[in-house]
């Protein structure tokens, strides 16, 4: 059925640079999906898609991925209404990955929206220190201004949280 | 021996939010790694990091990635001479990727440096068209300015590239 949405691969000029669409998924049928902040460009999260969640994305506008801990479709937002909705969809060279250029809604005024479970802005609220050889001790460094939301007030139990990793 | 780089997992909640790098390398022993710009945010490349690409890269600050093409490691300039210097490097919440926040050489006197081995700035130079059904008749749009560098002539034949897919 999925087949239908996309494109059959081409030559890898076509696929490379060309103006067809055929995604590359991998063995387990998915692609990487990397989504970033439309107006600053923060990378948010890091999560992948299926052909179904490709097409609903492309169809509805709204951010579909795939969770591959629960197995099955994820429109993210559908139980904390953190909905992502798309500016731009852009796919890479060989078409095994692609970018999400998104705004989600404010968390109230002058709060921006947040895309991590944890109730940080981004999944990536944490940096690796440079310059020495990396051991058990290496120590992350914070690098937002914490959490946006609570996780147990808009999830409930952990149970029920809408971004299983993933 | 990559073993003794970074900290045993602990528990989730130390995973997620704790102050140890304890990376979640998938079957083939990767993680996903996100390549953006570190002025303006551009999501430049996407590729994968073995365990000694990744201490590698912590303890150089400069981009090794593992090529899944040629299997082995892949400083990334090795050949055309574009390097990726780190300004930051940021792990997510369940540490299956990484974020690289990068400056590159510039190629001329305002031409910016050029991450995708297609000689464009970005290797997610073209964009879908979103609100309709996707079909294989879908037409993909360029959002970049075109080839910032001739591949024929930084990486020779075809098969010398420096950027396999990936």
């Amino acid at each position: 059925m999925t087949d239908s949405f996309f494109a059959s691969p081409g030559s890898k000029a076509e696929i490379e640079e060309g103006e067809r669409l055929s995604p590359k998924f991998d063995a387990d049928g998915l692609v990487t999906a990397v989504t970033v902040d439309a107006d600053d460009g923060t990378v948010l999260m890091v999560a992948h898609m299926d052909a179904r969640a490709l097409a609903l994305t492309i169809e509805t506008g709204i951010a579909h991925y795939y969770s591959r801990s629960r197995g099955k479709l994820w429109k993210k937002g559908e139980e904390s209404g953190h909905f992502q909705t798309l500016v731009e969809l852009r796919v890479d060279c060989d078409q095994d990955a692609v970018v999400l250029r998104v705004r989600m809604p404010a968390l109230g005024p002058g709060v921006p929206g947040a895309a991590c479970h944890t109730g940080h802005r981004s999944c990536f609220f944490r940096s690796v220190p440079l310059g020495t050889a990396p051991s058990p001790e290496l120590k992350l460094a914070v690098n937002d201004e914490g959490r946006l939301f609570d996780p147990a007030k808009v999830y409930g139990a952990p149970k029920k949280t809408d971004t299983p990793r993933f």
